[in-house]
């Protein structure tokens, strides 16, 4: 399981695929011969090799830890492919080593499903899976199986990219174990990732550049649980924001959370760039932002714990879990009236993740 | 674990999910919104129902048997979604069902990630979700976990799907373990999924209507591995063919392959159709096919246990490993000549899977 850091050095080198032959995708490339084995040779195999991938099969094997596993999936149409703070590759990794974060699970293994357009850059796809190979080293897993598929040009987008994951359970962790008198605590500001993508999509340009907050939150999470933390649910507020995931825990949970805008931090930048769209923060995407329910008692080591990572600087208490069973999310805005958090019935922001 | 039959018949009704306000699938119905929850509700969890999908959380649990598993990943673009003997549905089960008995392990948990493009109808959606129910009963897998993606019309081309899956390891079976003597074993007669499909492309008809082979062979192969059978190794001859797959377990598995032309079946439709289209069989996809590498002493157990099967009627040994460590395959034709088989560059049939 030790990271080759000499590996790691050697795979910034340029693509190592023959790009003077096909500087882009071709459908043969996902057609089971040659080219998709030189591809799968060139650059999968060559990125994620770890010892479970050795023996070029339909499968890898692997030797879990534990019998008690969380198993998620996700796939990422995110538009476009890079962005400022990261692309589709660090996305998809962050993304389903966090899902397997919020079971409470510790994150071991991923497989990756690629679906390429045609005329891709064999270049763009290099950048995607070198970013794909660092974000899983960061996050301490492996990507140990694959699937490469080639769409004909204007058939697809670029690039879809599916992970799955598999995580040996620590403290199994739910909707339906929030209790009245939990803390909600978030772990940093939100509305980043949302914005970071608009901004590239509409063209804005801001003082400071917004990024993405992608990452992975992993690590944070299992020292809370190593610290004995009484966590009763995490969810990662992805797509639909911080709201759709307070309102769809409430309706799970089945109690009534009660919110204070105040306490939910927004940098002025993105602030700004949501009032330019006319969005609300609370409904963008995050990609490293989650929602902790904690036993009220352990609140505040909660804090100091999140505080000790990169990802939790700006971790806050935002409210609390009611007695009232009444699924409902109230929130008290910055100048003391209360409204009721709906769920919004589609998306503001298509295809950011 | 149980089967619930009554669930099954059920779900032969219409589509759940009001087709009356919503024919098509619209981009908000992946937006993390209402609407992506009322597709998720009304449609997948109600079809894939099952104990571990309660909790309505980022990930499913689950308790394995074994700690030693199989780990697969597959993505599925097949054109057209629906096709004599099947739909994308079956065949994403399947196919992933079948990569992890090729590994010797005892499939139990998949995934599923849908990325559709917008103004797919409903109505398609709900009867290849409802493929899927099936065949995962048929395989006696769960579908414990999913994802849903929307992306716009134009950049996908109606449904794309990809499944992972988990399975507990009876017995490890890989390209390493081949050896020489071991016979060379085929369950069915080859080429009848591509067929199908590009008889559906190019407008052909036949008197009998070529179906897909689309099919678990994860029953067959566990029936083998607990009757004892020596399996040294499987492969499911899909993409590139029963051809492509030999040559890739030769260079894999380090030794040369004698392979007997007139020992493969090719269903006479099937023959002519692949004239009429100028491709050669041994190249054409197949779905519920494999390759299967047994020890000479129990070559002829394995051949009556496959004959057990719907699936194994026509198996057929087909060849043999030889001494020699020269990684190539040597074909005997009907008329006695030998050639080597080589893989194709690329592919015959883009998108067949």
């Amino acid at each position: 399981m030790m990271k080759d850091n000499g590996t790691s050095d050697r795979l910034t080198w340029s693509c190592p695929v023959s790009v003077d032959q096909y500087p882009h995708v071709v459908m043969a490339h996902g057609g089971g011969g040659k080219l998709m084995n030189q591809l799968i040779d060139g650059m999968f195999a060559r990125a994620f090799a770890n010892p479970l991938t050795e023996r070029r099969h339909d499968g890898a094997f692997a030797e879990l830890p534990k019998n008690r596993i969380a198993f998620t999936t996700d796939s990422f149409v995110v538009r476009p492919l890079f962005f400022p703070g990261g692309n589709i590759g660090d996305l998809a990794v962050n993304g389903t080593v966090n899902d397997l974060a919020m079971c409470g699970a510790r994150p071991l293994y991923l497989s990756a499903g690629f679906i390429i357009e045609e005329g891709l850059p064999m270049e763009s796809l290099w950048k995607i899976v070198l970013s794909m190979k660092n974000s899983a080293d960061a996050a301490n897993v492996h990507i140990v199986t694959g699937d490469t598929k080639v769409v004909d040009r204007g058939k697809g987008d670029g690039l879809f990219i599916n992970t799955s994951g598999i995580g040996v359970i620590e403290k199994e962790i739910y909707p339906q174990a929030i209790q009245p008198g939990d803390s909600i605590i978030i772990n940093s500001d939100i509305a980043r990732h949302g914005m970071a993508i608009m901004a590239v999509r509409e063209g804005l340009t801001f003082e400071s550049e917004i990024e993405s907050d992608t990452a992975s939150l992993s690590e944070m999470v299992m020292n809370m649980i190593e610290n004995g933390i009484d966590v009763h649910c995490l969810r990662d507020a992805t797509r639909g924001g911080l709201a759709s995931v307070l309102v769809e825990l409430s309706q799970s949970g089945g109690y009534e959370f009660h919110i204070e805008e105040s306490a939910i931090p927004v940098r002025d930048d993105v602030a700004a760039a949501c009032e330019i769209l006319g969005l609300d923060p609370l409904y963008v995407a995050n990609e490293g932002c989650m929602a902790a329910f904690i036993a009220g008692k352990d609140a505040e080591k909660a804090l100091q714990i999140m505080k000790n990572f990169p990802t939790g600087q700006n971790a806050s208490v935002i409210g609390r879990v009611m007695d009232s069973r009444e699924a409902r999310v109230i929130m008290k805005s910055r100048i003391g009236t209360r409204r009721i958090i709906d769920m919004i019935s589609g998306e503001q922001l298509p295809r950011i993740c």
